[in-house]
């Protein structure tokens, strides 16, 4: 099984870290590739980043099909994009957020995600709610570090981490941290060691969620909202991003009913 | 006073049909210019083409702000790309979609959404859900017309609007509708002709919201998460997205608690 | 276009300076006219208050369907008799908390309201649950100040509204603020300039709300619960507000499903 | 123990038969009186109806303290009045709707409303937000059948009746009726008998909720919303509901934070 | 009328503190009877004490359907095993947190809940979601003190009770205390004295609720999914817990929609 | 790796038929053990079933802590027990609807969930609200065919599941399937094929969340809800179930604030 983990900003040291915690989590079997948008931010910080990530990053989804790839991690905690590449890709994209919502909501009653930059927290928040996990979000906290202070030598991130994960155990009633950014992936064991509840980093979750996912022969389902973009021509420079549709799928979805919420 | 509408699409003819209806609506004094990005997809029928109809609308914004207009709307009805526009503009930025669903949700108890395509259904829901809108909006409804059909001669759009709308009014319980393309603008007075209840047509309702905001000299929140984009060089082709601050924009937010849901 | 602006209590010298507040917004072709009902409380801080003021308020929405108004404007922040006078209006009607919330979760992720008492918060939690804006509010505060002082001459309210909006831009992650009392109309550009962030006053929120939705012919839906009341003769000393109806309303609505929630 | 049974509007024979109704359910030593206001609208069917029921049903209560009742029955399905008449009342004041719905809530997974006109559906959800009830709520309908007719001789509304709860039990899921309109009192048990499931009418459950929460020593909490009203002088020929405070009610309440939602 | 309270530990001091402070509030005619299983926690403060708790407590409850009772009690503010005994009882089954937060409701615009031991907390709060109640209840508080020291001669626990409500009453916004263990029952007038507003207790509530359910001759709803057991035989030493199930009882149920949420 | 397979019923048909799935997704180096108590139903399809295979699962639990395993999979579709058994559990306890409603909700917009019996809809649609899901869950369905008929020889229980599906697809607006049983884990790859969208078994979706925290070296919160049992002796014949506690576990919890909701 291949996966390709997608770091959405173009920060390579950001995707090494990455690729090789992830490698220390999969199953024999499986392949983990890590790769960076040529273009685009090089960390992500606002919805304005996130808007100039996601076309890179949908690039990197749609050579990820050709090349064959089983499942895709999104390895940015705004899971930019997500919806997005799930019309490109047939077999599962997780978002590292979503997918450290998930565990963290199996592992204790409520969380608290510790995030970097306070202007992101509500994205957070909005995810919780996306994910249908604000019933276990106690609280989203920030660091006021940038993304990419975080691993610089000398920098007091980790135990600014620490800390904060202190302040949520304490004063939010969280019994479990969901760490908020993809570049905190290397500190997860140390600030787990440190604190004694459990601690959960999005991109190894995410990548094993995937693993588990493409192992039960699961896949996105293509019809409805995550069915292929519809073929049509782009215009100017984007043209080459201009969907392609095979023959299979140009068929109508049918007409029917929606029950929500 | 100045708005600029984007349509994010980059098919003149709708935004040309845009601007003339909008021309109709606006108050002596306010100006309308109606523009659509130069790459990017000729319609929006999903979250891949939402992605990438994104930078294109966001450099509209950036050109906006230099020309020094008062506000934008964003006329396509899935709100692309809204937060990302609230980071850059010092004005308001409505989305057609929000300023729909506001104004039903005072002249009725419930609307329904007709919208294009079947498989936009989710975004319509997702969509209300972030407007805090779920609790008027009974049912989203689609056609299976695609957008750019809508105005084709001899199309049965028309037709086929009117006719779900009846089916919305006899078996939602809705009360009022809201149109849910911006391609469905000049048939919304047709429409509303043949129905005899209050139908919504976003790109209307969203200038006369901005207008109405900014006679209130009201402005977009620039601390917190609407505050610029951190300035950073972007990679690549995208070198030229790069976000650039102001000096005054630097300092650091506050780190402050935040109360959420 | 004619607007009536109708403050349910019978202070007349706060009615009066609101009109001064609508008439500063208003577009060219715009008459807004404020009045008070000859009878009920002088101020409204509790439900029994709101109860008493509502008679009178219908009286003058019913009046003003007489006079031919294009909509209206219910400017006591409780919102009070809002679904009520939607049933005598053709046009629209806007409560002040309704415009002020829609306006305030455009411009900002979240916001904080200021009020004057203590025991009239949760009334504006109820309303921001009943208009969908309990995800954009943060916080209601009070800065215990009767509605009547709020105007006195040497009054420290607006130190105290300024004290109490730093206090929820500080500690409940709030970046816009809403003013929870008509009695604020005049002060809100004070205190807008002394916090740097966007402060909506409700009474002209609702003035360009309404004005707006007439612009679009936009006008209260005439069937399903805001069709006009049932003809009957009331008891009493109140038969002089018996509703009559027009034969046009008197056919039964149809038999259909109600989709909620 | 004696509770004021308050029919909110003027029609006699429904207060006399709610009052017979009440009898055959209260404990010894209990005492229920119905009244009526002497002003007002015969029946409640809309939100304008019961704006006009209100102050006549205000003045009941108030009359109430004075005889010293130890607790209060709204009984019109609507829970018109319901805060202000908390804020008057030292003891337990119950609505129809809201003792119904408790009870439908522990008596079956789900049950539905049946109730009077269409146009008050929407009424009968907002309440069942309200009260925390839209859980349990599977659904409302309406038999199309005005208040009055109810009790008419020969009338279809009981076969009505009976035929719409199938239907609920049927179609909805639900697995017990609340009766949606004070007038189906004396029609409760035939339904059930008829149906086989339970049928909560809201007049008796609410008479022995009061009765109970008396019996508890219970009474409403008189800090916060529901203190007394604040003494003003109301004007013109509402001068007589001007609210008057026992001087122990005039000290101000504490300043003090609000957790909400 | 005959009510059976089970109190679901097998501590019988309590128990029969709990039936004497039930008889003080009982009508003349209703019978109360406490019992506690033979078997199971001696106390039940978390999720493996509740689910030990709960075979002995279903014991009680087919035992009592034998015995002829007409309605129950679940005396434990976990309310354990709620549902199960609904599927076994014709008459009325009601949980103490189920009551004292019904009562609560329509008492005060919020409540806190003080409880015993912190690690109940989001017990309460499940509980609150349950019955529909988050609306209410502005905050679980704990006091730390282990059921079975509450009524030790020279505990704190009184004292620890009205500090800690004199803190949710100052600190959340709370109008009204519920109390959540039904070992506070006896405490319960005391802390109201010491507070001066309405202080609930579940145990009482509960007999009442079901006292006044019973005497509107409601039941339970025996079709859907709180329908007798399937008949079927258990294995082991649980074959003494296996279901019968009368023959009326045997006929599948309508295969007809949910409509939930 | 070994995680434990506690299939709650005491049939052990059922029990090795899941252990055969569960073998076939396990990554190498993963060992499955599925287990039945010795005592209770054969069937679990009500609160009451539920409530007495409970203490029989958390013996298996407790056992499986002895004996060093390192997860656990509750592998019911009412997930009985969770919380109790997260109590007892080190490492991580996933419940089978848990684990198949999170991989639905990230491979498809909305999913619908085909159960057994219609009793048990609502049960379903509690754990959706639960997990968070209800967002994701479009209904829930019963094909009215008993658990132990699943698999009877000639049974036409997967062709009745394959058009219940069916109805879902074209009257839900659902893309996926989740399968409301563990005995419908063997006929979930045959489904799929003859539907086409994905279609998720919860059982062997549980085993690979479980493998993947493990992997993940994540454990449950042993602070907060989850910690320890505290140590107590019971009663009677469930003595042999008192809590042992390490004692390190003893430390009573710091008293702390909880933000919840």
């Amino acid at each position: 099984m291949r996966i390709k983990l997608i770091n959405p900003n173009t920060t390579q040291r950001m995707t090494v870290a990455m690729e090789e915690c992830a490698r220390a989590v999969i199953a024999p079997g499986t392949e983990v590739v890590a790769v960076s948008p040529t273009m685009g931010p090089p960390s992500i910080e606002g919805y304005y980043d996130e808007a100039l990530a996601t076309p890179g990053l949908l690039a990197e989804v749609e050579a990820g099909e050709r090349d064959g790839f089983d499942g895709y991690v999104i390895a940015c905690f705004g899971d930019p994009g997500l919806y997005a590449a799930r019309e490109l890709a047939r077999g599962p994209v997780v978002g590292i957020a979503e997918a450290a919502m998930h565990a963290a909501s199996v592992l204790a009653p409520g969380f608290s995600v510790v995030t970097t930059l306070a202007r992101t927290r509500t994205m957070a928040w909005h995810l919780a709610e996306r994910y249908g996990m604000t019933r276990f979000c106690r609280n989203v906290r920030a660091i006021e570090v940038a993304v990419l202070e975080l691993d610089e030598p000398g920098s007091a991130a980790r135990r600014a981490i620490v800390d904060e994960c202190r302040r949520a155990l304490e004063q939010d009633g969280a019994d479990a941290i969901v760490l908020g950014c993809a570049g905190m992936t290397s500190l997860c064991a140390q600030v787990e060691d440190a604190l004694g509840v459990p601690v959960v980093d999005g991109v190894t979750a995410a990548v094993k969620w995937v693993e588990a996912l493409v192992a039960l022969r699961l896949t996105t389902a293509k019809r409805g909202d995550f069915a292929r973009p519809l073929a049509k021509r782009y215009e100017g420079e984007f043209a080459r991003f201009s969907p392609t549709n095979p023959a299979s799928a140009t068929e109508p979805p049918p007409v029917r009913p929606l029950r929500y919420g």
